[in-house]
């Protein structure tokens, strides 16, 4: 391993104050170290490096200019927020970020005061942050509430929400538009084409070159009185129309790696603002390491990597990852079936319709960070005879959970979800669990839903789905890799509402739904051992549930173990009130549902947070032996 | 009951195609005679009255102008569709609307081919209309897709989205904003100021004068050509720089009122357009009926009416609403505690809030129609140390979902959840009916979740939400009034997790959660007619469970019934996977949970949709003596 790069001055900052009391003159010093730090902590450990190496400057001139954390500062989306960590006494604590017991890959609350908030999905800082504003106001305090916000993130509903409630409280509220044009994928969508439009414009080069000069002007724009008779004639000066008609005061764009640009205008809208401001800063994702900078995806997530060739670790598998899976599976079946379209919010490399939409460029929409518009789009599609494929990770899914009830349900249209990082996520941790994807849908009349147990199964229920007419359907996978399975040339419709039995016993049953499945083949398999005859069945569906194979079960074996990677309320709750709905369990069948525990599950490995949740081939068997009780003591004896 | 008013022409329309067949100087006939049906036909069954009368004129022209069903109409929310079904088709229909059997008070595709997509929730015609103009286009057709969208619900942040998703597309989609400042409640948000510059500017004033003239120069504005150029140019002149930004080609303001204005420009837009339009068109809500134009609320939704007085015939009761005895009660505890604040989404009548807010002016927030933000802008204040409740109705709560897990669960804040209208809600049907919130929500580590057996339960469950600091809290409440119970002069702190005997017996157990327990109660009283000894508990918490109360429940009865009015998925799932984790049924209690059935019930009187889904007394009854079977038979006979 490299040695650590030389950084006297960041060596000195054990918190913003030490920055604060540096001479304005040492700041480029500082973010030039501070950036060197950041490459060297994230090559080591892997994680979010492009959108970090992009704030330096920017992080650097807001600790310096603000007086946090008695000024609040959000980063929307925390992994912009490592260059903080490290200013904010977690620079030793960036050596293990993302890792089992080390600090969060994400602003998080419990992790330090200078963390008012914390957030893993995109576009919630604006409203945090009014709301954070208004509190000040009421309690009659002074300090300033920033809030860092993301092009990408701002094509999120919730923000333009947040922006128009702000604009009509007229709140002291300082959001600065972080505008690198790219939040994970490039972006899409009109707002950004305005964006491209104001800084290319004759204006930002105007003020690019007279930065000065203009920020010295500010104080007098600000004024209020002035502020009112200008609102119109400056908006279209700046070219910020459309932030100031939502009731900001715009400023920008401004060159968010020339801290003598930042530094300026901060202390201008520092000392003069009142109401809402918005601050555009043009930065650079990957900014000041090469190999980011020209990377596709400017080193969004990244695997531990050697800082001088830039080349990530990355681990092999010989089976392929569930998201290639489907959507390889979906390009196969989009030839035989024109009608198949697919769409994604701002995660074409995520979802895996990156490789949909080379192969289909036409029937690939990417609608930007708009889970909801993304349903209802779908639906729209639906009806008009299309056979819309919308790819959301469970957790982002949650963003859309009216669209789907509301305009896919209730109108029974036949729109499908694939629902990718179904279960733990690993490094990503609570923020990004998918845990209660099964829990939302299974209550809605007329929906269906899948689990793919392993990769082959994953392509069997997207043909399923791309045959299945009759109302919503959707499937749910994991993270990472399938299991090695042999893969079917292609896959085949599954009956709807139909199980499968994976091995025959007599003694316990485990009914798994999902990606559980290989860890109850391995329970059972342990559990023979001790001669307690298992069966074992994939129960594929958790809605409408296959009641034969359940009636079987309960009726034929003294313990059934229903499993899942998800929360509570999910299939097994939906096994249980059937049961008890029909009396299965009249008779004594010991029935025990193994779900994710009531608790969010810090980040740390896959199989770590699997083992610390209970849902491991060791608590399924213990699990069977604490039902059997007196019955498991003879059979231990034996 | 007064006769049905003269209306000859209206007569003679069958459908959209005789409306065309007229010559277009008796539109304004139609209209006139299309506003005399609507308010004769509202004034004998109730329903919504004011966004219908706003839009007649509108209403006719597209009919006159467009081809539809071809085109595709969406009426954003459907409660402004009441002219457009009396035009297509179900005028004598109308006469039933909103009762049993008869057709809904929103768009809904199953009942007409002119319905090509329903909405009771707001904000969703965009996305939708984008879809059906994508396909459209893929399909090489070339008809017109129109979205009629309300001021208020473009607030949300659904509505931006879709806009951003379509000025990036470039798609032929229509969307026509209805401005009537004013959605269900006056509008707040600076989009709504924005909106009011516009109309109030000379502009529109000097457009109004001479609509002919321009919109007769409409053509060339709109070649393709020429629109580029004339891009920047033309906003300034219109002042839709806003639209424009987000890629729509903006016209207006236009008065919605006359026919004179409507149709040419309908016309040009039909003729011309390529690429996403919005057409800016300036309506009174309630225009044309003085009762309604005088009235705050421009009868939004109302009961039966006299129409020559407006007098509407309100119903009754000796109990107060639960709606207002919610925010009595907070009102009242907000006289002791500063620190509570009160947030609402564009409901502030519906809620109790309009209350609340006069008590407390600066203490309340009326967000728009923006629930996602409502919720993180409460998170943030609760990081600052208020106590924030939130009010929203159940089955908005959905479009927050994500805000509840990510902003608030995850990062155990304490926010108050008022949910409003959970369970039936009559005439609104199931796009509105609270149904699945218990499910959503339990599984979620942290959350308590409440529901209120009667108004006295619902003011000690505001106290217990004002006195709990660790986590989120959420309490249930249902639509209309309350049982008429004595009412406590001040609401006590309930024990969290802990629920209440109100009966003793020893057979039939009869575990409630909310809005059943009175049912519960009849039905005992009718099973110990039978000699079966029955216990009626109210469990009060869904999370966490009393399980102390649900051990003993178990332990000493044959029959143990879950009772809620929600989905499956809900308070029973809880109950039943607590049970089985615990081996609580593994003796052979006889469990059966009582749920909403697994279909969107229609709507109907509240007490109709409770029998039909199994859910009141009778039903209780009968589902113990299935329960008991062998030993039903044994009673009976007895």
């Amino acid at each position: 391993m490299s040695q650590r790069p030389s950084t006297p001055l960041l060596d000195r900052i054990a918190s913003p104050a030490d920055l604060r009391a540096l001479p304005e003159t040492s700041l480029r010093q500082v973010a030039d170290e501070l950036r060197l730090d950041l490459i060297d902590a994230v090559s080591r450990t892997g994680g979010h490096l492009g959108a970090g190496l992009g704030v330096v400057e920017l992080t650097v001139a807001i600790h310096a200019v603000f007086d946090t954390p008695a000024d609040r500062l959000i980063w929307d989306v925390g992994h912009q927020a490592y260059p903080h960590k490290i200013l904010t006494g977690r620079r030793e604590a960036m050596r293990t970020v993302r890792q089992e017991g080390g600090v969060s890959g994400f602003a998080k609350r419990t992790e330090s005061e200078y963390d008012p908030f914390g957030a893993g999905h995109s576009s919630t800082s604006i409203s945090a942050g009014l709301g954070m504003a208004v509190a000040a106001e009421m309690d009659g305090r002074r300090n300033n509430v920033i809030a860092v916000i993301g092009d990408g993130a701002m094509t999120a509903g919730m923000a333009y929400e947040a922006m128009n409630n702000a604009g009509a409280l007229d709140a002291r509220l300082i959001v600065i538009l972080n505008d690198n044009d790219m939040s994970i994928a490039p972006p899409t969508g009109a707002l950004s084409a305005y964006l491209a439009r104001l800084v290319s414009g004759k204006t930002y080069r105007t003020l690019r070159n007279r930065a000065k000069t203009v920020t010295s002007h500010l104080p007098e724009f600000v004024r209020e009185g002035a502020r009112k008779t200008e609102e119109y004639t400056r908006g279209f000066l700046t070219g910020g129309t459309m932030f100031e008609e939502l009731g900001f005061y715009y400023v920008g764009p401004i060159d968010g790696h020339d801290l003598d640009h930042l530094l300026p205008v901060l202390r201008n809208v520092r000392d003069n603002g009142d109401g809402p401001v918005l601050i555009h800063v043009v930065t650079r994702k990957g900014k000041g390491y090469a190999p980011a900078e020209a990377s596709a995806d400017k080193y969004h997530g990244v695997s531990k990597f050697d800082v001088v060739t830039g080349t990530q670790s990355k681990p092999k598998s010989n089976a392929p990852s569930y998201t290639k899976v489907f959507a390889e599976t979906l390009i196969q079946e989009a030839h035989e079936d024109e009608k198949i379209v697919a769409i994604n919010a701002a995660m074409p490399d995520g979802t895996g319709l990156d490789l949909f939409g080379q192969a289909f460029p036409k029937r690939t929409f990417d609608v930007g960070i708009a889970e909801q518009h993304a349903v209802t789009f779908a639906a729209g599609l639906a009806t008009e005879g299309y056979k819309p494929f919308v790819a959301i990770y469970s957790t982002f899914l949650q963003r859309a959970y009216d669209q789907i009830v509301h305009d896919v349900a209730i109108q029974h249209l036949p729109v499908r979800f694939a629902i990718d990082r179904a279960g733990f996520v690993g490094a990503d941790g609570p923020t990004h669990a998918g845990s209660f994807d099964t829990g939302f849908l299974c209550p809605l009349p007329g929906m269906v839903v899948m689990a793919a147990a392993d990769e082959a199964e994953l392509r069997h229920m997207v043909r399923t789905a791309v045959e299945h007419e009759d109302g919503p359907i959707s499937f749910r996978y994991p993270r990472g890799n399938g299991t090695g399975v042999e893969m079917p040339e292609r896959g085949r419709a599954l009956e709807i509402g139909r199980g499968r039995i994976v091995r025959e016993g007599s003694k316990v049953a485990i009914l798994s739904f999902g990606s559980r499945l290989a860890e109850a083949v391995a329970a059972a398999e342990e559990l023979e051992g001790f001669g307690l005859s298992t069966t074992v069945a994939d129960a594929r569906f958790a809605k409408p549930l296959d009641t034969d194979l359940i009636r079987r079960l309960a009726a034929h074996h003294e313990v059934l173990i229903l499993i899942e990677e998800g929360a509570s309320g999910g299939f097994a709750a939906q096994v249980l009130e059937h049961m008890a709905r029909h009396g299965l369990m009249d008779r004594g069948v010991k029935v025990r549902p193994m779900t994710m525990p009531d608790r969010f599950v810090d980040h740390a490995a896959p199989e770590a947070m699997i083992k610390v949740s209970g849902l491991d081939r060791a608590a399924i068997v213990e699990t069977v032996f604490r039902a059997l009780g007196d019955t498991a003591q003879r059979v231990m004896r034996a």
